[in-house]
């Protein structure tokens, strides 16, 4: 078995270096507003501001900007219909690199030309994970692209890190990080650098009930996999933890939690009342977490709320503000 | 007749220094998927992203600042059940000083709530403007309370100012600036700031059809009242041009626009889903004026849209983004 690659403070004060002509820096927001909601002193990072409305495209440029000049040349490749996806096609465009995504088959038309819109080639591929990263494989081997992975490459949980240092940068006096959970990619960053910065912190990762392999693997002590069953937290679906950040995440994350559907939808409606801001469903479990008394904090307690995101239909985050029932999805 | 108080440049950089410890410096957002809906390079200023929701808090605070010691432990007093009321009580909380508001008595609930739960004095109130006002000065005689007026005060027009200030310290290169106009603070402050420092750049106000006493004053060149329709716009609601910003908008700005309902719940609708942002839709009328082509703007042109607020009822919003029909409000 290939040995575990994991990421480094320095890996991610470089990241912050080589992405910083290409990302928005977010703001901290406090949201005082929000306390008595959360029983907490409110902090939210809100990444549905990021350039393409979520964090990958810190990720998605850390790689990339870790290539050669003649790698880039040559383009990148990766598997992602989500905004993994739409950050690689944005960087590509932005820098004029080839960028190939291999997307399922019945991913939305919508997204897909969003996708080629930004100049990538969007492969529709087969639904399941496994096939399409044989896919991916085979056109490296024929086009000698990167494959810049979602959550499995250390370079790309270095610039989701980038988050965290931010975060310190702005309040040093931070008490907790809450951190939404899919593939992994985020939280190992995160953890990486608040663990060895100030290991005090507490890092919480938030997984969807029936989504949640992480929390599984966590409770058999080893990498399970978990069902993908319908959710509205569809961005965070992720069968089976990943190699790299598994371990990465056993070490460094203190708690991992899952939430309802129902009480992710609470959350995604309260962040537009009081934070202003939308946030995709995915983007709210960890302050579903909270106001599900999940977590165990106290008032004075300044906590953090990473908010991955905000692509997600307009029309179908209108009915959870109006709390009409939402499809989830698989 | 009284003689018509102006603010300066001078008050405007003032204000800012009075008032930056205590609001959030909110950032200037390039909003490059909107270029295509809007046609020029779009940027937005997201004053929902202000402590309470909305921009009214500069210049609340950049009066109360302005006042002595004394007059400070005496108390303020204003009119108004909107976004101005609210940041009046909450500067008044912060700052351990007495606030007293007078509101319609047919205010809902949940806003008279919100501001005694600040700490205000509400007092409920005629529904005539005219009414309330003199129920103002009655206090102000019985208790010495400074008023605290929405558009009228220069110190409160400096604070709203501070605005473009910001602007420009962050896109120096800035064309044309887009502002909503209700009672006329925000404008006058913006342009007051802007003909000073850099007159090319071009000012222009929006109103909501129906409810456009400035753009029907300036029409007929001079002070006339327009019918206030129920709009869906309602912060924006104002039957009389403000005594003091009526010629400071005359001199400074340079065109005055109205849109139509259905083009600021499109424009309201299309800022949550690009811009990720809930912007209450007296906050959209400068998007909808664009989306609809009705300002002249060519493509490359630099547009900053003020989005002033997002203090708007969730479960309506909900229903704009699904395009569900909505109740304009008096």
């Amino acid at each position: 078995m290939e040995e575990k690659k994991a990421v480094t403070l320095e890996d991610i004060q470089q990241a912050a270096e080589r992405i910083r002509p290409y990302v928005r820096r977010t703001p901290l927001l406090r949201e005082k507003s929000m306390d008595e909601f959360l029983g907490c002193e409110v902090y939210v990072k809100p990444e549905m501001l990021q350039i393409t409305g979520a964090f990958k495209l810190r990720g998605a440029m850390s790689k990339i900007m870790s290539l050669t000049e003649e790698e880039r040349q040559r383009g990148i490749i990766t598997s992602s219909s989500g905004n993994h996806g739409q950050a690689c096609a944005y960087a590509g465009q932005l820098l004029g690199i080839p960028v190939t995504v291999i997307v399922p088959e019945d991913t939305p038309h919508l997204k897909v030309n969003n996708a080629r819109r930004m100049g990538a080639n969007v492969i529709l591929w087969d639904r399941l994970y496994v096939k399409r990263w044989e896919k991916v494989h085979e056109e490296v081997a024929a086009h000698g692209y990167t494959i810049v992975h979602p959550y499995e490459d250390p370079m790309v949980m270095a610039g989701q890190g980038t988050i965290a240092l931010e975060v310190l940068e702005d309040l040093p006096e931070l008490d907790t990080i809450v951190v939404p959970v899919g593939g992994g990619g985020l939280i190992s960053g995160i953890s990486t650098y608040i663990k060895s910065v100030k290991p005090s912190i507490r890092v919480i990762g938030i997984q969807a009930e029936g989504n949640d392999s992480y929390v599984q693997s966590r409770k058999a002590g080893k990498v399970v996999e978990a069902p993908c069953t319908p959710t509205v937290a569809d961005g965070l679906s992720c069968r089976r933890p990943g190699n790299n950040p598994f371990p990465i995440i056993e070490k460094n994350v203190d708690e991992l939690i899952s939430v309802t559907e129902e009480e992710i939808l609470k959350a995604t409606k309260l962040l537009a009342q009081e934070a202003k801001v939308v946030g995709e469903p995915s983007a709210c479990v960890g302050v579903a977490a909270a106001m599900a008394h999940k977590i165990q904090i106290k008032p004075g307690e300044k906590v953090c709320f990473v908010l991955t995101s905000g692509n997600w239909d307009i029309d179908l985050l209108g009915k959870i503000y109006n709390d009409m029932p939402v499809p989830a999805v698989n």
